[in-house]
């Protein structure tokens, strides 16, 4: 079903929906016949919650598919993360919450080092602090000068990399990148990958020769590598495909990013859960929709940590009841993907999903976990099509032909 | 979602994937509130396994839909089964084994017997012995003769059943079929379906003159009617798509065909189960991915055989250490369809898989068979993605997306 048929059916109305997306949610038992990180918390108020919601699990992507972030969260909200193929540029924009406008040309940069005779010897250039990146990256956005009209920023992440954005009319991302991938070159020339490109291939190559002298007397970044070229691109909002205000409760940038790409409104950060949840009741009576990202499942199973990922959602389990008393009309509570601690990576195994509403069909789930969650009422479904479960117990979505 | 997003994200590493194929696995209960084949199996070795597996049902084409055995199969190996639609003449070579050649066309071929007025009087030719097909084949191949460099062969199958093989540059497959599908009607002449194909038209034509001379003297089989051409056709191999190093260990003709179409080493015939099981061992360090045959299994169930096809699923159970103590890294138990012994023919009903790993997920499936497989944690899936799991739970899919 193509995701997008839902949009042409939705009406609007008073109703509240809100998603809780533990990042990562999805796990794997730490030794044999033991349990997952969801399965071993004490999560009683999920599980009563699940006892009267419909269930299931969710592929991001697909079977076998580990999605990144970006990928991910675009099919929780319902947009194909495979078609929904933004460039990397404009990832890395939203991930550190750049404020994009529709004149910009996104690069993600790494600093490197070069020897005397030109050619790469470090491509992470012995890995800068995040420091160091910010003062070269203030220097470069204050020294270099394109004219014509163009605006150049640079805006550090972490370590030895950074964002590259050019503002103006006209700028074309058909660029090659310059980043040799191998150390012992030299940096490549930007090329244009179609005629219109051409203007912005030398404008590429004036900056470089600019950041090349600016930045000579550094030890280890005295060059940038330039990647992943990529426009602004306008994505259908909530508000456009689904009538839905929405505000993002998010403490990460990544997230903060793909919200605002998507046209929601973003929560000032609020520092802790509590913060956010009381965020939610604050914003309550002035949205639709309320996105609330809680990151730390994720890092936690990221650095390998089961324990420290089953407390974080112990924690969340001990907060729902500050969203169950606004009562909302559909509660998820979901993850983007799978993140087990075991593997301390993000994985392709399905992620379990609660659908809460009084329109929930039940089924015989009485615990929230990834093997309860394999019987449910849902089933294993596409995480694409899980706006549109939310949108029809909200009772936002009309029927479907005569 | 595409069974080729995978391709893009396949890395190479050290694991190995074993693929056990019970041909027709899935089954029917013999009674009302009777058991299936596999369920009333004694399979202790499989039970053990899907306690530690994550399991499910695989629809090898779609919903209701009964497939072949060449779909069936280019869906276990991740083919689209609908797309990958190899001409039927392809097949019948892959199916006898044929070792074919880039300048190969082939089409099927029937012996059929003409009476006075050249029509035909039965369109199997009294369904003459393998033999005396294996005569007629030698005999044609033999004696026809249609010069310009062309090569013929007649391969015989089974009772009335050959393959014909014109060997040459420049062939066309776009030409009409002979076989006039009724008797009473005399034998169609081959057309071009296009002006490219009207030399190769005329050399079918030249051809069925010379073998209605040659088999004048046959009591039944006077004629041979022919439908179906296609080209050798290059289908992507498994190290091409997957970077697997493959050996198929079958020992059916049709099983050899296909793999070997898909790039396959294939291994002698070992004449049985423990020979073939012989060879995994043997072979092991050689290959990444096996694909092991089990043939009795569906012929059991198309003969109607219910307690032959119960016996061959608890020989494979018996045997199954012999696999166990290699510590694949990845183990699929499964079959390319159902052939219900209730039926005696293939069926559309999916087929219980288990993919053991320590990384799958369990489930709560202790015991393998159709209706433990419903509940299993890998829900019901398209065949086509099988692959996709297998090679993630290898390790060797990338993440898609930052």
């Amino acid at each position: 079903m193509d995701p997008e048929l839902i949009d042409r059916l939705v009406v609007e109305n008073d109703t509240k929906i809100v998603f809780l997306i533990m990042d990562g949610l999805g796990g794997l038992p730490r030794e044999p016949e033991g349990l997952t990180e969801l399965e071993a918390a004490r999560t009683p108020h999920l599980d009563g919650l699940a006892a009267h919601s419909v269930c299931g699990l969710l592929d991001p992507v697909g079977f076998g598919i580990t999605p990144g972030s970006g990928p991910a969260h675009f099919a929780l909200f319902g947009y194909d993360p495979i078609k929904t193929n933004v460039g990397r540029g404009l990832l890395s924009a939203a991930g550190i919450d750049f404020p994009m406008s529709e004149d910009d040309l996104f690069a993600r940069v790494n600093f490197a080092t070069i020897d005397g005779d030109g050619r790469v010897s470090d491509r992470r250039a012995g890995r800068i602090d995040t420091t160091t990146n910010r003062r070269i990256c203030e220097k470069l956005t204050e020294e270099i000068n394109l004219g014509g009209g163009i605006e150049v920023f640079l805006e550090p992440e972490k370590e030895h990399r950074a964002l590259l954005v050019l503002r103006g009319k006209g700028l074309s991302a058909r660029i090659s990148d310059t980043d040799p991938q191998k150390t012992g070159r030299k940096p490549l020339t930007p090329q244009p990958l179609n005629p219109e490109a051409k203007e912005t291939a030398d404008l590429v190559g004036n900056l470089l020769e600019q950041a090349g002298e600016i930045l000579a007397d550094e030890e280890q970044a005295n060059m940038i590598l330039l990647r992943g070229f990529a426009r602004y691109e306008k994505i259908r909002t909530l508000q456009e495909r689904f009538r839905l205000k929405s505000l993002a409760i998010a403490e990460y940038p990544m997230y903060r990013g793909i919200s605002r790409l998507l046209g929601m409104d973003i929560h000032p950060l609020t520092g802790s859960l509590e913060g956010q949840m009381a965020a939610l009741a604050e914003q309550y009576p002035r949205y639709d929709f309320f996105f609330i990202h809680i990151k730390q499942t994720d890092s936690c199973g990221e650095d390998g940590d089961y324990d420290g990922k089953t407390a974080v959602i112990e924690a969340t389990d001990r907060l729902l009841p500050l969203i169950l008393e606004l009562q909302p009309h559909v509660l998820v509570v979901t993850g983007d993907h799978s993140t087990p601690a075991a593997m301390a990576a993000h994985s392709w195994h399905p992620v379990p999903v609660l659908v809460a509403s009084p329109l929930a069909r039940p089924d015989r789930v009485t615990r929230f976990g990834e093997r309860d969650c394999a019987a449910g009422g849902l089933s294993r479904m596409p995480m694409v099509h899980l706006m549109g479960v939310a949108l029809a117990h909200a009772g936002r979505l009309t029927k479907f032909g005569a």
